[in-house]
């Protein structure tokens, strides 16, 4: 049944545990790494290569498309799975991180938050309820509550309003999208580092009954450490039956780190946006394409990788391409950051599985220190 | 045998004639359009994209390579075809039509061209020897002559010189690289549109036996019906038993009209460049992305194709990506543009041995008028 989510496999000495969730385009198997589609499309992939990499959900976002070529445009289209010709299962954002990241470009208030659009300037309303509907309109398997994510450090009282807000927000959002349709909504925990905050958020959100839970607030400039303890600390606490979701995270260390602390969903620009910077993510650490080093290097980027990149592609060439300003750069890195990212998410699924969750998470852990 | 050259069917009307080119690298059926790798990649396509498409050939460039990776670094790297990724045949220009479109950056003097590096300015001497020298440490499998291409209009006398220098360059390469090996060499007529000094300029370079002749300096600000007339009037006298190649040309209608004088073999950047720019070739005509009026259009760019592209994409989605400057606009249209003009040469190719040349011939060009 669509939003049904069923754990399959719970670690002995961690949090950590693999689920499937069931949407209206397909089961997801988590711990799942989503790639970022931001505007229809990861950025450098035909739908076919994506197809290719079968991720178990992508994200797109609502912000992003309403402004181009907006929500009409894409339901005219056939919807966002047949506008970017993806068949699987589609998670937007509901635009609650553009509040934070267009900062300077918008307004909020108690009924929701206008901007100013990045491209022309045109002013654009988002309430809760607009945020939802343009999610239902675009047919994503899973739409994000409209919430409020401030910056960090940020003030206690800053964290206080955003928690209430996104409260408010959540109650509206869940209002506007009741249970039991083929799209789920996931609401959002904020509270910054501030655990009370955030058991607080915790405990206004759950009695809304969402299909999912999300933390966001995360990886907006705190520490990694102070991220990874409070992700510690309240991942456990979101309802254990329901997925659960760290917004816009993260590095390797991150992700097993999260998992470690019963995460199940992951998005994050990371691979991509490092493969467009010609950086390549390998098991032998970060091959940085500019440097000269290697000019000659006649090895794929990874030897234990099998994505079609690996296969036919030197390091050498890859540099040739980065430095050359070569589109088929960016098509290849993306296809091998990915192929590793979401190599990734299986090898802790199935450790998880199998029982051997805490070894393969410390070997990753020493692996990426060295690989830095 | 490499080098061979087999026509395998003549159209009893016109010129046209499918014929099987025998290189280290594979048999190349000609009439053939060869996709362009300026710098060891088809823009935007990844090298397994690239082996879908299947063009019978590629083109890349000596001058290119040269500057930047290095015909050292390509070598280094297990020569030119490992490093692309690319199994089949591979012709590269020889920096020739650099000495044309670089006329700024470039002193000639009978020796050779001394070129100014648009990348960083380093001074680069290219001989006849040095430009034949470097496509074979590149291993590709056609290498062309260095030659001289000057910009129409052009003054009798300098139309004069380019072919008496070029037909003493022509020596020098297969001096230089003599018959029978595996890289084959194609001389180069010039002589502008003037078809005394095109005669003139085959006449000194049959002799010298080359493996292909090609038609160099067209499409090099003349009008495309001065064109047709003169490649009407030469190609068939290019020797009949060698191939025939038409470089850097061109539109559909060039291509139509030229196979019909005989010629076998194509480059040209339209498609791909096209695709870069948002225009898609297609059998109901050109479709120019950036119009308002394929805002919503959910079909493909043609119907009729069965490129993945038109599989998988509307013209509304492309249209959309386009815009937004995502990268996948520069992979999906490149892909429909090579699918469509491969798929010409293939469907030219196979009227000519049906025996359906002239009727195609009337039919494409009519489709492109109309198209516009």
């Amino acid at each position: 049944m669509i939003g049904g989510f069923r754990v399959v496999a719970e670690d002995a000495t961690t949090h950590a545990r693999a689920g499937e969730l069931v949407t209206a385009h397909g089961v997801v198997r988590t711990p799942a790494f989503m790639p970022v589609g931001t505007a229809g499309s990861v950025k450098g992939l035909a739908p076919w290569e994506l197809e290719r990499l079968a991720p178990e959900m992508v994200l797109a976002n609502t912000y992003h498309l309403w402004l181009r070529p907006g929500i009409e445009t894409v339901e005219a289209l056939g919807g966002l799975h047949r506008f970017m010709a993806w068949r699987g299962p589609i998670l937007t954002d509901s635009g609650g991180f553009q509040i934070f990241s267009q900062a300077s470009r918008r307004t909020l208030q108690e009924d929701g938050v206008v901007f100013r659009s990045h491209l022309d300037g045109t002013e654009i309303a988002l309430t809760p309820e607009g945020a939802v509907e343009a999610q239902r309109r675009l047919g994503v398997d899973v739409a994000m509550a409209l919430d409020v994510c401030p910056a960090l450090p940020a003030e206690p009282a800053e964290l206080q309003r955003a928690v209430a807000l996104t409260s408010r927000w959540g109650a509206r959002c869940r209002r506007a999208l009741p249970p039991g349709g083929a799209t789920l909504l996931f609401g959002i925990v904020q509270g910054g580092l501030d655990l009370e905050l955030r058991r607080q958020s915790l405990a206004e959100l759950v009695p809304l009954g969402f299909d999912g839970y999300a933390l966001g607030g995360f990886s907006v400039g705190e520490p990694a450490e102070a991220m990874w303890a409070t992700v510690a600390e309240v991942a456990p606490l979101l309802p254990a039956q329901r997925p659960r979701y760290l917004m816009g995270v993260g590095t390797v260390a991150d992700i097993v780190r999260a998992v470690a602390a019963g995460v199940d969903l992951f998005d994050c620009v990371i691979p991509t946006r490092n493969a467009r910077n010609g950086l390549l993510h390998t098991t032998r650490g970060p091959v940085v394409l500019k440097h000269a080093r290697h000019r000659r290097e006649a090895n794929p980027p990874d030897p234990q990788c099998d994505c079609p990149t690996c296969r036919s592609c030197s390091v050498g060439y890859l540099r040739h391409l980065y430095l050359a300003k070569e589109a088929a750069a960016v098509v290849l890195a993306t296809v091998h950051n990915l192929s590793f990212y979401l190599a990734l998410m299986r090898r802790l699924r199935s450790a998880i599985i199998a029982g051997r969750f805490p070894a393969l998470c410390a070997h990753l852990l020493a692996e990426t220190q060295e690989g830095g």
